[in-house]
């Protein structure tokens, strides 16, 4: 990738060791290894880029306090998230010297071996911060003082790693009643980054979402209409999207547990509607109410052109101690499992067919790949499958991925790869590793003679850049 | 193969590349190369071999507009079926121009790199038909012009591409009130050609089939029993399964959504069925009465001998704009979850100890291979599995059946390969792909030391034919 | 491994056949082939141990009969389990004559082909009996001669043989009620090998168990308790929990369909016990008594320190016929679905942050590796996942296991190796092919450039032998 060095990582790492498939897996990445990055799915805070100042604080700032893959890891072994310095709701006390934290971190960096958190840290230290050795115990303080002063060099500003990672695009993740104060902001400021908004109504949508009717307060202050009916509440939506679709944004992002879809009449939808703003709703109400929600996000997605991403089966917070004493978000959601053949269906039939809908579909249980989502995503013109998500944002993720959905799906009803990380430095370090295990696996296709050096070029051409760009509809 | 030419073909085509794995694959799998085919499950229509001067019609005829596999993948990227020359069922317009047909497809080929109808196709193009290039927009019409020419020569008509692909015996599916005409046509006209029909009556048992009253009165005039009652039913089944074996049958095969079995009182079947002729059914009416049948089935075979083939997980018709306007079968039937530990108990536990039964069972729920259906057939001496179905009749779908099932199930508890096509000139390519994916996977366990070399040459002549003839009793 | 002859099986068998992933896991593999044997879980006889002169029995008593892999398969294939000399519970009459037992099995050693029976029994006739040559109907009888004449030396009796296989300790799984006869018999023989008793009170707990109310008047007799309320027989097993402990007992071991926990109120729970000792209890009071007995068994874990075993997803006695005529795991148990996130979530909110738990994790459903136990093991302090479990204790189950699991739960929440084997002279095959196995993937990772090789020397340490020495508390 440009500027982005690999100084000491080995340079055919990922691929396989057979020399004759490691030979033309390394010609394929390195066909792409330079394309720029189209980051179309992730959560990083606009306000560093909005900035052009902003810093990312310490080495504890950057690499652990706000990456639960990081801190999720180290609890699981009994270490306390106080003594990791994750601030507390009840402002409790926790560790505030980062060079503590850095060090129980450099002390348990063995827990990493063979994770993709590893490899993307091992990646990021050496190609972007340029440390030339693992990190151990002994060396803890003196990798900090290298990452510390890396850090306050302009260099290292966000915006000049955005530059130096070579992100043509780049969207974040933003509540549908989220001002965009920070990407307007990025605007006015007249630099060149191409950043934009994805708009994510999940908190004003879910009905059991804590704080719902603040959400939807704050949903009828942003679009200046008074949200007392569901149909004050679509139109409320609807003019969200026009705004946010005004400053850039090509895609919509909602989750569900199950991916269930359900059709209501619209008295159904305004009995559930009126029965949640006074806070009487069942979790069959919100169940039903998020399944009509998503066919109603279909819909506008036809009627304005907006991508639609659909992430199904987490459970969130699924420790509650953890919830209550650090809040939400905290390395402790659960997958569970996901049904899409049966709970897509009335979507599918209704709007599945329609060429203008592009639906995009994530999934946590690898089962629903190769029996339900590869069949739906070669079938309906509508559907295609995003790249394997979160913990399947990994080596063994992405073959399991190929392995399951390719043949039957076709890589065209594929999206390309999303980092969908909040971890900023670690954007390249991702997408580097979907291209060489993408080239890793077209090389396994090509000394199977399943397909020609031809095809595997176009391939990879597609899995690096093409696919991701054409499925956000950003080509 | 017999016949079958592999120019410019990969000659070592879905081996392992490692230079020891390949070597003993491919010594394998030339020791069964040339094995005739045994095609025990396949969905060729008799017609094209009852009549000698039967042709395949066109290019588009051939390849395209009856094979669901290949334009449900055009239809997947927002082709038409009305402009594949899929017809209608309200005769409304299609395109009637094969060679258009034949150029949309032949544009959108890449679609198919990595898929297994991409390799059969390939394969079809190059050892049936000569073609020594790739198919691409630019050579469409030249392609066609020779397949064209190909198919009006006298060896290209079914029953001479049939003694060419060396097919040993091969097992067409019938319906239960199939007066089988073209099968007596067959037999009549003197061709040695071993084609048997399979009893498929599963229209007439699942109650809730479209037409299902007109079917069981087709029941009545095939076996000249009046069907009004359930006893009369169970007669009738049972005339028809004589009918069928008496011209050549030796397996039936059975549709099922869960694998659920439960055996109803008599006067309770009775009751559900004639609700049925009534068209009073419920679902739960027809649930239970599928369930019942399958045990019925079961003892039936104990009976007269006849294989029971069980498929298991199919929604049918998924897409219900696509059924009504193209008809049923056209490439939108999707996967769902199986159980068959739980559901298949009340048929094993009365019939799972006979050896007179032989139950093979399909999945389209891979989770339940090493789950379910390797400990099943790993214990109870009347179940065999069948090979892996639809979807997973690929290199990665038969990679995976090895991994899970093998190890539990062993490989004389499988009932080695189905073709399962109704596109007859890619039998030998399907076989062939099943005989190398299998050369590959066993030489895997001789270069790990699990089996020797003289183990191996064993495994792979049964894998290629011997396990298919026995398990359907053919041998 | 000491002791553990080598001759005529394949010295780099189980190994990826490249050479330069070969050659380090050969390395790696080496390393640790001589160290001791950490036996946390299994089902030895401790009567086999207990009695310095106890032997064996004939090459069928030892290899045959009483292990239910191997006889299973055979019944599969339709060879019934009279002819194969089990005892029926009726003393109906079965084969005697152990050489025609034998003849049996030789003749179809073929069905082994592929199977970790076929490994491991090919290891043992090897390796244990210097065997030197494969098992065939031809050789049976004389191969039967050389077995029977070893079994007959003192080098063959148990005791020898566990000094020979380097068991450093080795836990047997025991009754809650049984009174550790052959375990006190052992400790005062003065014997020095290491054999601890498991605690397993399935057979008090599940009140569906035949002969829940004998085993209840067991419970009060051996703990002195007269066990009539709730109450008494939570103090009863605690009693009893402190009698095994003192005993060297070091963990509990717990099975459950489908992980399903809930904590009861205590009048709930007395109310369901009374009902059980009437006999009026009900498969739902079992299901939620079991479910409250889970996380009864975790807060006794946090008293005790004993480490607690789950282990989920066998239907027990699948085959009724088999069940009645020759007894419960007759090798007719079935996997099914589970689930972990939902099922385990009180358990895991009450008590999954407590370091002093050590909860270890098995499943027979490996769609919840990735899903759902490899994230509750990369999260929960408590929770640590126990190796692959029976049939999944082999070659492919094993790297599957290491590719779903390892990426998102990190090694070290991993709890290593258990043979869990009744056939005592298969540990040491079982715990080489883990040693090969993981050394194997562990090999992958180094050429990959995931791992460094001075890493990869750590993890396989931790494979072989240190894990499961820490996760059962033994280090």
């Amino acid at each position: 990738m440009n500027g982005y060095q690999e100084w000491h990582l080995h340079e055919d790492r990922y691929f396989n060791p057979d020399p004759a498939q490691r030979s033309i897996a390394g010609e394929l990445y390195r066909s792409v290894a330079h394309l720029p990055i189209i980051s179309p799915h992730g959560h990083v805070d606009p306000r560093l880029l909005a900035d052009e100042n902003a810093s990312f604080g310490t080495p504890a700032d950057l690499f652990i306090i706000p990456d639960h893959y990081v801190f999720r890891m180290l609890y699981s072994q009994g270490i306390s998230l106080e003594n990791l310095g994750i601030p507390r709701r009840d402002g409790g006390p926790t560790e505030k010297d980062h060079r503590k934290v850095w060090q129980i971190f450099a002390d348990h960096f063995y827990l990493f071996r063979g994770t993709p958190t590893g490899v993307w840290l091992a990646d990021e230290l050496n190609s972007v911060f340029g440390i030339g050795e693992k990190l151990t115990g002994q060396n803890a303080q003196s990798i900090y003082d290298q990452i510390e002063a890396k850090l306050k060099l302009p260099e290292f500003r966000p915006r000049a790693l955005f530059k130096r990672f070579n992100i043509e695009v780049m969207c974040t993740t933003d509540a549908a009643t989220d001002p965009l104060t920070h990407h307007q902001a990025l605007r006015k400021s007249g630099w060149d980054g191409n950043i934009r908004p994805t708009f994510r109504p999940d908190a004003v949508v879910n009905l059991l979402t804590p704080g719902w009717s603040d959400n939807v307060k704050a949903l009828s202050r942003a679009s200046g209409i008074n949200v007392v009916s569901y149909q004050g509440f679509i139109r409320a939506l609807e003019d969200r999207r026009a705004f946010f679709k005004s400053m850039g944004t090509v895609a919509t992002d909602h989750a569900s547990e199950k991916a269930y879809t359900a059709e209501l009449g619209s008295s159904e939808a305004e009995a559930i509607f009126q029965r949640a703003l006074r806070g009487k709703m069942s979790p069959e109400d919100a169940r039903r109410f998020t399944a009509h929600m998503i066919m109603e996000f279909a819909r506008m997605s036809i009627d304005d052109g907006l991508v639609m991403q659909l992430h199904v089966g987490s459970i969130r917070d699924h420790n509650g101690l953890i919830c209550q004493r650090f809040g939400a978000n905290m390395g402790a959601d659960i997958p569970t499992q996901s049904e899409f053949t049966h709970n897509l269906r009335p979507l599918l039939n209704k709007y599945g067919m329609d060429t203008r809908l592009a639906l995009i579909l994530f999934t946590l249980d690898e089962s629903t790949y190769a029996r339900e989502l590869a069949p739906l995503a070669g079938h309906y013109p509508a559907v295609k499958l995003g790249p394997p998500w979160w913990f399947y944002d990994s080596i063994n993720g992405m073959r399991r991925y190929f392995d399951r959905v390719m043949e039957t799906a076709g890589l065209h009803n594929t999206a390309g790869f999303n980092d969908d990380t909040r971890a900023f430095p670690s954007i390249p370090a991702r997408h580097d590793l979907w291209r060489r295990v993408s080239a890793d696996w077209i090389a396994g296709l090509v000394v199977r003679g399943i397909v020609d050096l031809g095809d595997a070029h176009e391939m990879i051409l597609d899995m690096a850049y093409r696919l991701a760009k054409r499925a956000y509809k950003m080509a």
